[in-house]
């Protein structure tokens, strides 16, 4: 072994130790809240003064080679661990958004760095736990939401062959097309203005019984997600109760136990008994032929 | 047995067995999931070049040919058996409505064919698992949605009886006949634009006291609907749990058993003993007497 | 007692054995949904040949004299015990509603005897018992519900005082006197279009604060109708599971005093065994002393 | 200790004991529940006799001063320990801005006094158990409003980014700052009239892909809503399942303990009896021995 690659151990120990502080995990998770704050101010840059633009303009441009820095620091210390957990996926990647450079037209790119905040999400702690009940909800949900999928796009093409060969601009843009279709799909499970918005139009279109094809669409996407809903509940809950009645089973069971490891003392204090009786009784025994021997 | 018959089962259980294998099964999997694309493709048939569409047509022409020869090679097959699983009557249905030669304009049975695709619901399994499990949540549904289902008939006749007669055109939309007034209150059901699109119309019609007719009907249906999904929990947490339960319960059991038995053997133990220092007894008392008997 | 009396008791008998048969039951049962037959077909009076109408209407009124007499016969039967349940009330009430003449204008009258087809609620024994089900979990709602109740006037009387001193007759109609502003706050609870319906118009009123109260309102009473739900769930849930862990619970004690009354067999044996040896050691003692003694 | 602190003390404790005593709370109940009347009628003040609504302003005020009346004896008797409890906190505030005195167009403050109203919520036993039940279930909601709230946050920054810098007035309205797009995205969070009163304008004011961020944001939000009603679900089962499985468990492990001790009294038994036995036989060898060394 080197002397140099000692010291390059040492060090990365060293920079992991100082990676993993609560001191560094503290600074980022303010700098997290302070970018938030910066960027929602940010939003009123028309009201605001030139100079506080400015000067917030460039404090965001500090934190995000901060964040830069830090996701680079990790990489170093981490290597190829680093990708082996999802949310240093995530920071690679909200953090490289933030590195591209938005020309003023380009809103969206602008928005995207807004999600740097969510980083919040898994570096506090409390949210963190949040977050991750929540994604791990998510694998249990797959195949309702395929059903779900698959509904919506059979329903998406039969509301397109029939409703979508028409003129009228109106149902054009609901049905026009598949994803149209879908996205209204998705309305009118939705419920929200379902029948005056959407049904009424194609029935006034000359389909006076597409009533029946929305209704049914209705019943049968409410009931899946219906569904999607009470098997995440009891998924919940047995989890939940799992938990509890382990802990109420351990309590029976250590009762027993204590009640068992009792009554087995006394029945070795009687086998005991039982066992010094025995030499007594083989002890009489060799006296009396003793004796008879005589 | 004549020779023929068996050759007969023979080649037919031969057939059953590749039927049944999980090649054929993957081939027609993969042959719905081709055919939901084409069938999703044909729906933008008027900005695709022509040759491309009757490519994608003549496709879903062969894909109908393939699947009707699958269901008749069932039914050879399996014979009457065939009709005993709900699954080879969907099958038979959904397919058999493609075989109908549609007109240009005759769209409903053109868009009945993407009704095929639904088959992927019960071809793979994990979509069948979740599928089989959605209707098995029926029949428990069945008392509750009579309730609902006798509610709403009840509401539509006082609703027709009490708004219907009237000459304004927005109101006998709305409750002009029995369909129309229970298509009305499932849309108050949904609480989607209730009060605006359809309380108020009614009472601009000259019944100022409809609110109250209608509030009753939304407490009313709200809460059997409630208690649907209640119901519907209620009896898929008791399925969840009583499984749960059940293996803990065993786990309990089994300890007490092993515990049970661990004092078994301790009691043959203390009753060997005791047999034993019997046997040393009556010997003793033997030799005793025989020493005082002579 | 005299011969009249028993002849009435008899009598009396022999009616309350033919009121409860199952044929009455039944006979009473199609009756009522042949009621609610005729009763959809009268919303159609405008488009059905005159002598259909009339013969449905005289079908009418004969079913009405029936379930009359049935009542009449049950009071005479029953005598004061008819009061006493509730679904008896029930029916009187829906039955002595259309023995009130409705003159043509009236049609509230009318409508409201459609009320009597919902006696299929409490006399089919199905429905019944998700009936009588719906109607017990309604004691346990009556606490939350007045807490609703007062939120809903307290926030009413606010609604009111605040937004109702006006000209506007959008707002006057939504929150000009107490019973509108808690018509309008139910409306805002159901989601119903409270953005641009409700809210906007006030704001538009001049109370650029207004949203501050009804998103107050919105989560204070969505969390209110939230828990009232969470209430009905864990009840249900409750009594659901107190029958299965009782059942289970069963199952284990019972197993349990099995295994000691087999540990008490084995025990009763040892203390046979040692009062045996007992006797043995006793009838030894006194052959040696006996010959001690000699 | 003088005599003068024991008067006081005397004099408190009777105050105390005064304000505790059962007439005491039904008097301050029937007076809460006259002025909500009071104060219900008073928005009819317009349509009132002149003389009605006078005797109604004074009743009120009557009752303002003996509220007053009742904090203050409170505050004497409790001193400081009366800041100790919350609801003297709500007490104090509501009967407090009762005080102020509000002109003629200052009508914000007249509404804030119904709030004294809400104090028969925790004045009424069976209202109050209901309302500490929703204020517990408070705190377990705390982490997922905290995810909630930065999502919005989050949500309502892109948003003003991408869709704030424009001249449409709609758009402005939705999206021109912080607070509008907030208030926007959680009118798309309770799904009324997301698509054409938000979405769509967004969409017609130049942002096509604006339905992708609204979706996401819609899957995303509901999905945390979603699981913080099953949290809300998990944590009232739990708590009434311990109640229920304590009860069940301290029944088996009475069971058992009778089991027990049953047992333990037969070892008791078997234990005197083999020491007796011993003594028998210590005895029969005393004498044997006796006999043999003779």
């Amino acid at each position: 072994m080197e002397q140099g690659t000692l010291d390059l151990k040492t060090s990365n120990s060293a920079l992991e130790s100082f990676i993993e502080s609560k001191t560094f995990r503290s600074a980022i998770t303010s700098l997290i809240i302070l970018n938030a704050i910066i960027l929602g101010a940010l939003t009123y840059s028309e009201s605001l003064p030139g100079g506080v633009v400015s000067a917030l303009f460039w404090l965001d441009v500090a934190i995000t080679i901060i964040f830069a820095a830090e996701i680079a620091l990790k990489l170093v210390v981490y290597r190829l661990r680093f990708f082996k957990e999802g949310w240093n996926w995530f920071d690679f990647i909200v953090v490289g958004i933030s590195l591209i450079p938005a020309t003023q037209g380009f809103s969206v790119l602008r928005a995207l760095r807004v999600l740097r905040v969510l980083r919040l999400l898994h570096v506090v702690p409390t949210l963190r736990r949040i977050t991750e009940a929540l994604l791990n909800a998510l694998p249990g949900m797959g195949a309702i939401v395929a059903v779900l999928a698959l509904l919506t796009y059979v329903g998406a093409v039969m509301a397109t062959t029939m409703f979508g060969n028409t003129d009228n601009p109106e149902v054009l843009q609901l049905f026009g097309d598949l994803p149209s279709s879908a996205y209204s799909l998705f309305q009118v499970m939705t419920m929200d203005g379902w029948r005056f918005e959407v049904v009424q139009k194609v029935v006034d279109d000359g389909h006076p019984y597409a009533p029946f094809f929305f209704l049914i669409f209705i019943f049968v996407a409410s009931f899946a997600v219906l569904n999607l809903f009470i098997a995440l509940i009891v998924d919940a809950l047995a989890a939940s109760e799992r938990a509890a009645t382990d802990e109420h089973l351990d309590e029976i069971e250590e009762e027993l136990d204590e009640e068992f490891s009792a009554a087995d003392l006394e029945r070795d204090e009687i086998i005991a008994m039982l066992k010094s009786m025995k030499k007594e009784i083989v002890a009489l025994r060799a006296a009396v032929t003793a004796k008879s021997g005589n």
